[in-house]
């Protein structure tokens, strides 16, 4: 058995990279999925694609329709979502995603830094699991293989 | 027909007050419901019915129970799901229920002020109406009703 | 009992206003919706609400954003959708609404002249119900709460 | 991962293949399917399968049987829709198919030329992605899997 | 609160109304509902509402598109549907009706004479309740709303 | 706005009534439902209905045919579903109440004593709200309707 | 693409046999499912898995269970059901499997002779396809793989 | 074909490995998943992954916290579900699950001995199959796949 789990949350660093690599190490029979990674091609995708927009919010609406094709076809095809909020940024399509995984019925895994416990209350009350670091993550996915 | 309408979104200032009291004004037959709003009454609801909790983190996962179980209630009886994003705050439980009404299949009206175009691209896209204003959002509500 | 009917197809002129006032007479206890019918209203309603757009198709986008918002919320609402096909115009949006009403599992009846049978097929295949006229549909409507 | 796209919409020219000639040339994973592209045969098929019908009417009930149920079972494989509308043509079971696309929770991928932007107004607002030509379609679906 | 439920089953005699009448003497807050009572009727409707068809065939199809339009809309209101076979007839539809019914999430009371056993034994299990008898049925309609 | 609250758990002491009481003592607008609370009954109903059975397996499959009936009927009302676990009695028709009432998308609210944390766990975790005592639940509930 | 195909219907001959053969000859990459065959084990497997039943009737629910068990695993496999009706046996089952079939969207082929098309025709109007012949089944789903 | 049917009851003894080894000598193409069978480790998983917790209850919602996402994770793949109950252990969440996987529309396969028939009753109602051994649910599960 093959799992699939989509990591959602920010895009600014090499985090899902770790999981990934971690996986490996680990040997999880798992594929990842994710958003585009490359931060500056998912804000330019839209005029990519489409070509230059009439202003900055036209070119938000036509990237967001990509990156949001992206999600939709990827996130249905998971078995777990990964949730990673932090510091930084605003993301609140994170949450959007987190939320949406949720009503999907596919079981989500927040991770969180403790620090933030009271703006992700309601994220970590819908979560299945709420955790503070990638390895706590991966051992969470670990133990729905393991046999002892 | 009456429809029922659950706004979503931060509880700091009166922002629902005005929607109510601006549909009431027009005429709408609406029925609004929303979060409790007594922003340290629902910071405190956890231990108000669950008794003292061992700290803020489990303090916070008791309230999030009781946010959450009226929010899942409220947002199952609506037909129409309003999210309210401002300048301050982080939101993500917002964020995150806007992600589940669309996920439930309930259209999704955001209100947003331009500036937030950036931030709220994916829940823009998501959402089947965006407007900047409470204003906005009452006038697409009475479009439904409008017979020319 | 009483039953809820939208009335999907064109809106350049006043079809549903004889279905309406044929219930009536026919005393039927059914509850019609159905689009903004005031054509040019449901052309400008996108830049009404949401102001100047900036050219044609961000008129048109802005508009359906509100358009398919009325269409959705009451599409939900009914327990059978009319869809009614003629000679003018191009009624893809009828065609979208008479495949996402069966998509949805509401019962579909077609209106349409027998000359329009080739372009309808699929349509008329998926309808549970296919006429020629608007009497006919109330007959089929009206069959649901007769007892002899 | 390998993506399955169903092609709704006409079956007069040979766009089809140029997409999935293009998909091949950029080594795209996905499995096309589509209506039966034989445009005689489909509009016959009714008649070779269940013999003579009683007039042309009949007879295009008879083949949209048999193009629905390839059309039903295909687009519950699909994980993505494309359709595409074009200046000829009525094509409303391309509309019909892109409204049960989207209900059925499958993103959907407009192309269609923007001269046509008032009539696909309401699809274009439905649809997770609209876009002018083939290329774009292929782009968008490509997105899905690029990494950087 | 009141219950609302489907009588499935032959429409040769008057069985539908002992069970109103007694739901009525038994004060019980249901409301019923079902097919067209009237044999010549239901056979004839598609010929009465859409003209003379080619041949039997095509008359029986016209007819079963609007008793279906009615089963399918009563049936989605329905809270139980009832579900009634006899020594006569083939009843294929109301083993179909059944059958829907369930997978509907509907729950079925199956009114079977015992004799009928062997042909009903996948209804039977099937069903939530089976008996032998209308006022069975009625028993275990009145069992939802008793108290003590 | 009423609310629907079903009340599983054992049927063996009047727990169901003080929440009934206290609810109304509290104006709360909810309609309670539940189980046949007279136990004999309720394990006689089968053979009440059904006549007598071949043994007591035989028996308790005929009365948990109507058992099952009405719980089907009531908790497909319901918006919320509370579940009462005490130290007395095997329980597992409420545990399976439990599972079903949250795979149908029923915020459960589950009642148990704090020293039946450990048989509880998944379950507490499955609950949306978990409290010690029938007061806790009703306040949980009247959160719902609270305005400040 | 592979297809999976319940077959649904009497099992007193060999017409699922029939199909299979066809299928192969036709090299059609299709998987087939259906009841099991043997009418006598079908009748007896409550018995020879659960033991001696009390009475005829028992044994009957008891080989039920275990013939349902097995549809419901398979038919939930299947992307297409085809039910055969015959002059023969009461086949309640198979209608009741039918109306399953369609209630679970899944495009339901009939195959019946002319002659039953009266009792038939509700069956004949959920179905997406109605032949009179297996070969004309096999026809409809080769058309599924065709591309000319 | 391969089914994949999900083992829940109790973790105290080595139950599923006799079914695991009996399938395989029985050659039965079954992947078999099910909960953490250490039961040492179910308990503690929470603290384990989590790090200590305030008190006993809190480790018992860290654990199912785990223990649920692997239920969610491999019951969401399940074709069948078999639920086992004995004498001993309280077993709610092995009710809750039997619960779950039925409304989540997979078969269960209810092992009990007899003598439990009465806690057990509702149970065996929604149960599609009601066995006392092991060896008569794998013959339940070989059923699914006998041709003759």
């Amino acid at each position: 058995m093959e799992l699939n789990v989509y990591l959602a949350g920010q895009i600014h660093d090499d985090w899902r990279k770790d999981i990934r690599d971690q996986a490996q190490t680990m040997d999880l029979p798992i594929q990842f999925t994710g958003p585009m990674e490359n931060h500056d091609r998912s804000d330019n995708i839209g005029e990519e694609i489409l070509g230059e927009q009439p202003d900055a919010i036209f070119k938000d609406e036509a990237a967001s329709q990509l990156n949001n094709l992206r999600t939709e076809v990827l996130m249905q095809k998971a078995d777990v979502v990964i949730a990673l909020f932090g510091e930084k940024y605003k993301q609140w399509n994170s949450a959007m995603d987190a939320g949406s995984a949720v009503a999907m019925g596919k079981p989500l895994i927040l991770i969180r830094p403790n620090e933030l416990h009271h703006p992700t209350k309601e994220l970590a009350n819908k979560a299945q699991v709420v955790v503070e670091t990638k390895e706590q993550a991966l051992q969470a996915l670990s133990y729905i293989f393991e046999t002892q």
